[in-house]
């Protein structure tokens, strides 16, 4: 087990109608008027906007409001937000939404109390030592933001997406109603639970071998997803099937399910492989859900990188599929662990298809020609070598990205 | 999945040579001036309070100790060390030990700052509302109040153990250096890990049905202690199986292997059946060591208790121990069932005896003689019914007593 820091101060007041509970807990926190942050419309559509007013009215809490924080979230918004968060002098972020919206929250928080431009945190590594305090309301599970350190932000004029992380503006309140999910679309409920189980995978492939206790987490929050995602896409409104999601995409990302496996400790684990290639998708076409990208992009990293560990996706294989080698003829005892490892790999990108994720780049009208920008702005971000399970060169993105058309 | 509220805030500073870290992470909390609280011997012997003393030196915090906290820390010692701290006036109290130092650690960091006698608390059941803030050194992986918000003291003059329970006195920052384990005696290492897979069983059985997520990391807690724990037997400077006790100690009793779990979301989840019973025990007889207490009630009560519902026992030894009913002649199920639990509650037991710890009364020396005390102080602590998977009777008390002569 490597050395690690692991801190994840997020108060959870996690059940069934929560959403009222907001204004209270907010209170809670001693801030008396706040900064409220949502997006384009669902929130608004579905009433819950109207629930979190209503709770922080009760309770006594002035806001002032930036709506229309969009996927993939742009830091111009960020930047008028931050203006309106000082000319108001609210006390803290509330976030009612997706990771999107909460990202954003985050990114407004800490750019309140710096005096340069907040892209400056994104492009030119500046420390973050001062936050605002973050609240959620978690609307769309997926990306974990809700307790993370973690903080991803677009610039549309430079078309990059990066992500700074810190234990400084993880949300010290998130507030988790799972009924809120029931009329989330089965397309975003999908990706955001591909989008939760590269989280845990993105660790689990670190580069540092087995850590059996992180292990037995990790693999154990992949399996609750899987048990339960036939069951959500099923019946929307199941309320426990709900919930798991819900829980799991604060667990698959909170770094419960990393400690020990990384290489530095105040570093998250993992190289996050699959994440740096797919955000050249969403960063290049807006229209790539970040989970559906990574339903596309993990299977094919995963095919390209495994021989670098094969003992890692062996345990993967028994741990999260029962799936073990089976060589009884003993050689090749290599075709053996091949086979297992690719039925593995296959067995986990059939769930992905089977929640409707797509499998290919040509699923979201990509190909051949599409690639090199991909791996020129890849380069501009990662250098010529990036992550940690393997050491990927761009020809190596290439492969990849060129295996998954 | 039941309403739950999580909330650890506890930054864990965990690895190899850690304790020198002490200082830098205390000065970070901002404490100028702490109350160092310490056991009888063992941090002094094997050198672990000098280099906490030094690493606060270093860091320029100042310090005043209270040495000597025992095994079931005694509210005597708590009141003096709170007169201490107040005259010092101590910004904080640092804790370097194990579970009863910190536990005592903790009843001073609330006791400070209230107006009346500490045990009010206890057994008055007053709210506790203020609290210093909480560092810790772990010694001794076993009790997890390194981050729980629990909390036991004993009063000698009324011969009775009692525990509070509360986030605001969670520690806030917990140094974990699985090096300064490398010399805890056989015995006492033993006793720890069964302490922690009483903590998860106490949850698991909580009297809610399957909480597929958070089973899924409490049997994944559990089966990374029966691994790791005859590793550590066998060589007691295997540092990774030490990590692994280490950090399992934590997750044991944080809560996150009791979330949805709760009959009430404000109310820890669990009966603690096997505490309740186990703690008359101690507080009797001071030199029955809690976890070795444990692994003689916790088998019994599971014997006596497991009919209340059967599937959760089946989980239970399918999910820790690969343990299914086997009948193939169909009839009768009911015997193939109580086949498996008994399986699984043997091979629990089984393991117990492995790593050394008792698994009867006799063997603290105590019989038939002994019961009557226990139950008589069990009924002044918990009334006439207690427990949540079953409610216990009296009568059932005695019973899982009589089981364990």
């Amino acid at each position: 087990m490597n050395d690690f820091v692991f801190n994840s101060p997020t108060k959870f007041v996690f059940g069934r109608g929560y959403v009222t509970r907001i204004g209270e807990e907010t209170a809670a926190l001693g801030l008396g008027k706040v900064l409220l942050v949502y997006g384009k419309g669902s929130v608004v559509r579905t009433g819950t906007l109207d629930k979190v007013r209503s709770s922080l009215d009760a309770a006594g809490i002035a806001y002032v409001e930036a709506g229309g924080a969009r996927p993939n979230p742009e830091v111009n918004f960020v930047r008028e937000a931050i203006e309106l968060a000082r000319a108001e002098e609210v006390q803290g972020v509330l976030a009612v939404g997706g990771g999107s919206t909460i990202d954003a929250s985050k990114a407004i928080a800490f750019g309140v109390p710096y005096e340069g431009d907040v892209w400056d945190f994104f492009a030119k590594g500046v420390k973050i030592e001062k936050c605002l305090p973050v609240a959620t309301v978690l609307t769309i599970p997926a990306a974990g933001s809700e307790d993370s350190g973690s903080c991803v932000i677009s610039n549309d004029a430079e078309q990059r997406k990066l992500g700074v992380s810190g234990d400084v503006f993880r949300p010290r309140l998130s507030v988790m109603d799972p009924e809120l999910t029931f009329t989330l679309p089965p397309y975003q409920t999908a990706a955001g639970i591909t989008d939760m189980i590269a989280h845990v995978c993105e660790r689990y492939f670190s580069g540092v071998g087995a850590v059996p206790l992180t292990d037995n987490i990790a693999c154990g929050i992949i399996r609750a997803l899987i048990d339960a995602a036939p069951l959500v896409m099923a019946d929307p409104q199941d309320y426990d099937a709900r919930a798991t999601v819900m829980w799991a995409s604060t667990l698959a990302h909170n770094d419960i399910a990393g400690c020990g496996r990384s290489l530095s400790p105040t570093v998250r684990a993992g190289g996050w492989e699959s994440h740096a290639l797919e955000h050249e998708l969403s960063a290049h076409h807006v229209e790539v859900v970040h989970g559906a990208g990574l339903a596309v992009i993990m299977p094919a990293w995963m095919r390209h990188v495994w021989k670098a560990d094969p003992q890692r996706f062996l345990d993967f294989a028994r741990d999260v599929f029962g799936i073990e080698p089976v060589d009884e003829d003993v050689e090749p005892h290599d075709e053996a662990v091949a086979d297992a490892v690719t039925a593995a790999i296959d067995e986990l990108q059939a769930f992905f298809v089977s929640l409707g994720m797509p499998s290919t780049l040509g699923d979201f009208g990509l190909g051949e020609q599409d690639i090199e920008p991909l791996v020129e702005t890849l380069r501009l971000n990662k250098g010529e070598q990036f992550g940690a399970f393997m050491k990927l060169s761009m020809d190596d993105a290439r492969a990849i990205y060129e295996a998954c058309l």
